[in-house]
């Protein structure tokens, strides 16, 4: 076949893509790749949890009645079980909880009606408070701002984390910046983990608020698809060796180890930030539910059944995400129409497409039967400004629905960014 | 023995119960009467769930996969399961945590920081905000108060509820008074159940602030103590009926009826509410913990479970009671020293003592190794102007303790009021 004009090529990939994605409609798939939602066979690992406690007296190591009222810090034994993969040590953890998004939307509470240790006054009835918000990131992190009419500044994404020139700069300058959201280890959703030399400058800057926080939501911890295993550098520790020993709120959860609905969730903090925590924690609560954080430290047992549990998981997603990434190659590579990150953990993959075409991608992929979180989700407000990135969850299809799914959306890929390039 | 004067009288009845407190003393007690909180015993009547949900996946009537996010509402069964005992409709009501008492904090959380329905502007940031508080009362309403800045306004509680002329009064001109909290059955510590013609005032009255609210905590809607099992009027039924649809915020849990901190709560209130609350709420978390849901719906089965469950927690709590009023009866009665309420359900009996001696006989009942809740617990900021209002919480000890307990209790009651005769 002679090669044609560009145009005449461009035409004809064109031509091909719009025959491909009529059939994809005809096909009637019906797919949701919207959430991070662990798959039922994840969910099935930890089965051994739906008999535990079992016979006997639900009873802490120290004597506690876990059925009882009290324990507002948790369970010590669970708190044990997780210090070490959450950086925090074990008397500044609490175990909480179903949902570590509750104790960020607490702490952000708790933030704006009462009075942060080192802060002047509470945050609401400021003109002002905003938060640096690292783009692409995790839009329920963006959602609890809007809620909360905290103002969003979006800081871009590097290789090592988010750009902290920038970050350095606008917390230097600007007094209302009280905050900055950040999943330090195989980021949602670009994957990214966060070097030392990041979390050496976040920990030490100089920020002109005295309340500055760092929202440090270490989701997926333990969540490795790879053998190496990456470690990030204690935050926590760098904080108290810089001066700043309550900058940092640590965020984690077995939401995606046991059970997303029914985990358990941890806060670590300084102790004067754990001291503020629990203080208003005593108002609202008179515990969490220590049976369930009793039943997963019986179902886990130790820091090796945590990464031998990991491990499980590991063997049910290694292979969705290299099937995306296969099929991605197979269908997008060499066409210059897109660029795809190949985490080495966590829940997510990020395709990002040609400027102005994300949100095409999305509408064409849903009219197929292809439910895709929202082109624009990752960024404040939901608007990515080049309207180019998309998050792909391929954790929650079984494989074969998953292969279609992507297909199929590499065909609105090729259809969406063909028509750009014959438009423009 | 010839009957001497009041005054020798006193004085020799003052000397005796000197003489009984120091063997009191001596006698090295060591008891917690603080807190209303279910025996071992009790939660024992609840091992069914430690070995639930069992072998299969945890799956909801309706499909759902409880193990994994998703579900605000909560789990359809076990909203339908407490409906009725809740007095709210299944589509009106939610299915939460472990704790009713977050979902309180979380509905002065919302209010402060959102826009009630019907409300000109969030709480937050307005001069003034206030509560009626029935009193005697529960602390942990008013701690609530308290963390919020909002003004506590005592109001006496009748035999029927609250004193309603004088609620009616109050609500009625001052716009800043935004709610009352309610115990409506058995109430927390007088055991008082409201009339229907209370609920339906409350209901029904003027009030000056447009979003005005009843707390309407229904913490002991299933927990009789006699066969008379106390019904009371159907508040939400009342306000919408009364043409206030959203004036009503219900709550409930299974705290003190299954597990104390292991259990499940409830919200219910009007569609507008609940759709208020929903969105607040999905904000904050993707859902509560369905699988513990699941988990009570097998083990209680249905309304006729309940029912049997709490007889057996009755049978368990009953004697208890029995015994205290006995022993108040054998040493008190008679003595012009005390009165005492006998409660057809609940967890507590009030006993009211000489105006300016709650404080003492606490005070002594401590120094004897009895720990009685603060005097003053009952009224807000922990002041009660007649200081003579004490707490009983005879659930947690075993029948030997209390009696054991009651009885010195009833020591330092006497020794503490006949020195106030003799000092008056």
């Amino acid at each position: 076949m002679p090669v044609g004009t560009n145009a005449e090529t461009t035409s004809t990939l064109a031509e091909t893509a719009r025959r491909d994605y009529r059939e994809l409609v005809d096909a009637g798939l019906s797919f949701d790749l919207t959430r991070g939602k662990p798959s039922p066979e994840q969910l099935d690992l930890a089965a051994g949890l739906q008999e535990l406690p079992g016979a006997g007296r639900p009873t802490a190591a120290d004597g506690t009645d876990c059925r009882n009222y009290g324990g507002l810090q948790g369970l010590p034994e669970m708190r044990a079980l997780f210090a070490d993969f959450l950086q925090v040590p074990v008397e500044q953890l609490l175990a909480a909880g179903n949902s570590s998004l509750e104790l960020m939307h607490d702490c952000l509470v708790h933030a704006l009606l009462s009075v942060l240790p080192g802060a002047e006054s509470r945050w609401a009835g400021q003109e002002r408070i905003a938060f640096l918000c690292p783009v692409p990131g995790y839009d329920r992190h963006f959602s609890l701002c809007a809620r909360f009419g905290i103002e969003m500044i979006p800081v871009a994404m590097t290789a090592n984390g988010p750009d902290m020139s920038e970050v350095e700069r606008l917390v230097a300058e600007d007094p209302a910046i009280k905050g900055i959201w950040c999943v330090p280890k195989y980021s949602n959703p670009d994957g990214t983990c966060y070097s030392d030399e990041t979390v050496r400058r976040l920990a030490g800057m100089r920020t002109a608020a005295p309340d500055f926080r760092i929202f440090w939501d270490n989701a997926y911890a333990v969540h490795h698809l790879t053998d190496e295993r990456v470690e990030i550098a204690d935050l926590l520790a760098a904080c108290a060796e810089a001066g700043n020993p309550d900058r940092a709120f640590v965020f984690g959860s077995t939401s995606k180890i046991t059970w997303a609905g029914a985990g358990v969730a941890f806060f670590g903090s300084s102790p004067a930030n754990r001291d503020w925590l629990l203080a208003n924690n005593s108002k609202r609560s008179i515990g969490p539910d220590k049976v369930n954080q009793l039943r997963h430290v019986l179902f886990l047992e130790d820091a090796d059944g945590v990464r031998a549990h990991m491990d499980r998981h590991r063997a049910l997603l290694q292979p969705k995400f290299e099937a995306v990434l296969r099929i991605f190659d197979e269908e997008l590579g060499g066409t210059g129409l897109a660029e795809w990150t190949s985490p080495k953990g966590g829940y997510f993959i990020s395709l990002r497409v040609p400027d102005g075409c994300a949100k095409e991608v999305v509408r064409l992929a849903g009219e197929a039967g292809i439910a895709l979180t929202p082109a624009g989700a990752t960024h404040p407000h939901g608007v990515d400004p080049d309207d180019a990135v998309i998050r792909i969850a391929p954790s929650y299809p079984g494989r074969q629905e998953l292969e279609q799914a992507i297909r199929g959306l590499t065909t609105c890929v090729r259809l969406a960014g063909y028509e750009k390039r014959l438009a423009g």
